[in-house]
């Protein structure tokens, strides 16, 4: 509703209607989707676009989901999004010059994911780039990713203290740490796995299993569940990989909790970019 | 490990093996919980309070759970934390003071929720207390609840502005609000139900199924999934009810959403007594 000056370049968030084999919760492609213009109304979409004279439709985006370790849904994506481009072409002649295919590459975040390297992923896009664009006679496009995860995820690290251990025989032993879905809320939200490690002892034999819970007022408050793990102590440190994405973006306030502090590491030196919460932070902005 | 220089009164925080029917993320009481001393260690962390000389061990405490509607299973977990009691005087002739049960007392987030009265839920209580103190002969003790959420959850109402409404033919109809998961996980985390309200036109007829949905990238991120709603335009109001607990406390600013203001209101007057979050609030601690 504002008016807008000068015309501006807008690209239209499609649903392609693909669904990408992963947990419910992280699957954006469905047809059953707050995301994106369904194709039964991308026509009345694109004749908005070009008649309301202010705006200049460039291109499609689409996102299919996320955490996908399997090249093929990219490749049936990029398919439907041709098929949209080229019915678009026909029905309004107009070329689009941009498509976004959206993120979704999987990283591996235990030794089970076998997760596509960016090689692969990337031949296999611009092999079926060029086949669909000579199939549906649309000119090979500018080709936008969003490979946020695969970037970052993987580049970082969280560093726990071990508080209580508590062993409930035959049943479960629990390790207790300084943090929890305040910071991590991925196992609560989608029960996710990560690695840890014993950062104080990288050699230390695994003769345990343990859960690794949070200190929130919550039963779901855990960061790993049954993960083979040396002896623990008050005071050790653990190390949980892969929470370089999806982590720190996520972390809240819960139970008062400080958000933690973010750190760089290269080559033995570290520099903090993000700084701890302090109480005074938490408190700010209660009148 | 720090020295106390006076003697401190503890509580024990047991754990009752009790498990409260209800969402597996919000059972507490479970002899599988990281939670609480379990039985089997009681004698020994007893023993461990006494023979420190700093600590006076004043009573019991333990929660078995969030959103219950029976009070049986408070009942059962006062006859256990006497029976707990009755042992503790029996070995090591201490009587305890204080009995702190937790909380849990449910709250009705939908029609359908039938929480216990308060009046009915302490009545049941205090019957169980006196019996139990007679039977396992043991003092009536202090008695102290934390019925936080039936205090304040019912408190709170969350007004949205509607955003883009897209209607799916035939599969369901989103409304899109400009807030979601970042000011109100429960939906994501436990599937939880809310009732909600078209806040600018309270008489207007139900007329159609709508998922209220947030604004985050993620398909999860839902406040209600189908509810009978009003016709919807762009920038009505819809007030979500029941949402003075674990609402504004469980907030993050995942995609960089700024926590909302939070405003006290009583006969028609209004207090502000959270700040809405700024950008430069966000970005605060970020170097």
């Amino acid at each position: 509703t504002k008016k807008l000056k000068v015309k501006a370049n807008i690209m239209f968030r499609v649903n392609p209607g693909i669904e990408a084999h992963t947990h419910e919760f992280i699957r954006t492609g469905a047809i059953d989707s707050k995301f994106g213009i369904s194709k039964a109304d991308l026509d009345k979409a694109v004749e908005l676009a070009l008649t309301c004279g202010k705006l200049s439709l460039i291109g499609l985006h689409s996102h299919i989901g996320s955490q996908i370790f399997d090249v093929k849904p990219f490749c049936a994506e990029v398919e439907v999004l041709f098929k949209m481009m080229s019915r678009i072409k026909k029905r309004f002649g107009i070329e689009l010059g941009e498509l976004n295919i959206g993120g979704g590459i999987g990283i591996a975040y235990t030794e089970k994911d076998k997760n596509p390297s960016i090689e692969k992923y990337a031949s296999e896009i611009v092999k079926v780039l060029k086949k669909f664009s000579k199939r549906y006679d649309v000119n090979l496009p500018k080709l936008v990713i969003e490979p946020g995860r695969s970037l970052v995820g993987r580049a970082g690290v969280t560093l726990y203290t071990v508080g209580t251990v508590k062993k409930i025989p035959g049943i479960r032993t629990y390790a207790v740490i300084d943090g929890g879905m305040s910071d991590n809320p991925r196992y609560i939200l989608y029960q996710a796995r990560y690695s840890a490690f014993l950062a104080n002892n990288m050699k230390a034999k695994k003769n345990q299993m343990i859960t690794i819970a949070g200190r929130a007022c919550e039963s779901g408050d855990i960061i790993i569940k049954d993960i083979k793990f040396p002896s623990l102590k008050r005071g050790d440190i653990i190390a949980v990989a892969s929470t370089g994405a999806y982590n720190y973006s996520m972390a809240s306030n819960y139970n008062r909790i400080s958000r933690p502090a973010v750190a760089l590491v290269k080559k033995g030196k570290s520099r903090v970019i993000v700084r701890r919460e302090t109480k005074e932070d938490i408190a700010r902005n209660d009148l």
